[in-house]
């Protein structure tokens, strides 16, 4: 039975998150089996590479499935974006080995987190972003950021409530930088903040706490050296706020084959 | 009185364009002229240096108003953006001279067409671009986009049933280029085509049918040497079909004293 690897991008503003919930509400992963079953006839679970939250976007999510089909992988592909809604689109399908497991077996994931960092808003930008009105020193979070690199017990910046044997996590890229420019001169414009983290796994809403510490940080709420003793205290209250989900995109998903 | 210029960035999809038209369809002076308003009590005409489409958008339009108040610039944008709905914002107000029309005085117009050019959907940029799925060639379109360049009459890229007085016009750039792929490796990506059109003034939907003449262009189904030949028949048959509104952008309007 071929074993299908999807890679997904998705609005994730209509979604109530990747996961299947009781209730009807719209996900992820049962808009993708509904489509599968129309498909093929066939009701298959499909296993996301990471439970994006909702309202959290996705450029390459990863998911795999098994299925009974005759159908190749272009013409799945082709198969499931008719189908699909218009926020959510197979980017790629190919056929993996018989083993893979989108989420057991992937390395590391990279997100990024975009902040419209202006005294005024930005309708073109909003659904993307997080708007924070106060000027940020990107070079303050930027330091910060470098403190969270390595293993640490990332426990102060899990969601409360979480329930996971390990809350080690390795991050190997907490870059913060600054966008260039739009094109219309504005005398007060700051402009895009951009926070790209990279590690092997992430506890939930971790990339998002983070932001919001490094939002502190930036002004000038909190010291940039203030990190480590963030991480020691494993305490969800030591850290900054959540980041509202719109601003943060799952951009890939690392496994051994394909870096 | 003091004559107020603003610099204004919206979403288009939203609104039936800039105009106010009766029966009470959303538009973008409307929405404008009820906030100044409520801000000010006053009611007073908004003079926009475009009329841009239902569903087009822009990041860099400019209107002016005369208005009897005590506000100065600063505080009028930030009570405008306080009031405007998040689908439109004041990018920059300032006090301008007496006789600053934002129409009359436009020297130019900086237009940005985007297209999607890729055998799959893209969820997170459909609002914002023209999903063409067969392969362009960027080249060809470039070398028939070089031959619009110059005073020509435009009368075959005129929306049918327009009125004018001149269908002349001056394109001082045409640029189509390939924009840089995304981070997402894919083996069937050709990604994002930019097309930047700059010129002294344009006819209604001129933009919007240079752009699907272009892509008629980047399919093979016209020569790139064919342009002049459109040109030269003064007749909206001749050029490529309107392509749609939400991959077009006003970046910018062009003053004397603002390059």
């Amino acid at each position: 039975m071929p074993n299908f690897r999807l890679t997904l991008e998705y609005d994730g503003a209509g979604f109530a998150g990747w996961q299947v919930q009781a209730g009807g509400v719209r996900s992820l992963q049962g808009e993708l089996e509904a489509a599968i079953e129309r498909v093929t006839g066939v009701r298959t679970r499909v296993h996301g590479a990471g439970r994006t939250d909702a309202g959290v976007h996705a450029e390459g999510q990863v998911a795999n499935l098994t299925l009974e089909t005759t159908l190749a992988a272009p013409a799945l592909q082709r198969a499931l974006n008719a189908l699909l809604p218009p926020d959510l689109a197979v980017v790629k399908a190919e056929i993996a080995p018989d083993a893979f497991h989108a989420r057991y077996h992937a390395l590391g994931k990279l997100y990024r987190y975009r902040i419209w960092n202006a005294a005024r808003p930005s309708p073109l930008r909003a659904a993307r972003v997080w708007w924070v009105k106060p000027a940020l020193d990107v070079a303050a979070m930027a330091s910060a950021g470098a403190l969270l690199l390595g293993t640490h017990d990332f426990a102060s910046f899990q969601a409360v409530g979480s329930d996971v044997a390990s809350t080690l996590r390795t991050l190997t890229r907490c870059d913060v930088l600054a966008v260039p420019e739009p094109q219309v001169p504005e005398p007060n414009a700051r402009g895009e903040i951009e926070i790209r983290v990279e590690g092997s796994g992430f506890l939930r809403h971790m990339v998002r706490i983070l932001a919001g510490t490094l939002v502190q940080v930036g002004m000038g709420r909190r010291e940039p050296g203030s990190l480590p003793a963030v991480l020691a205290a494993r305490d969800r209250r030591a850290a900054g706020p959540t980041a509202p989900p719109q601003g943060l995109t799952l951009v890939r998903v690392a496994y051994s084959d394909s870096a």
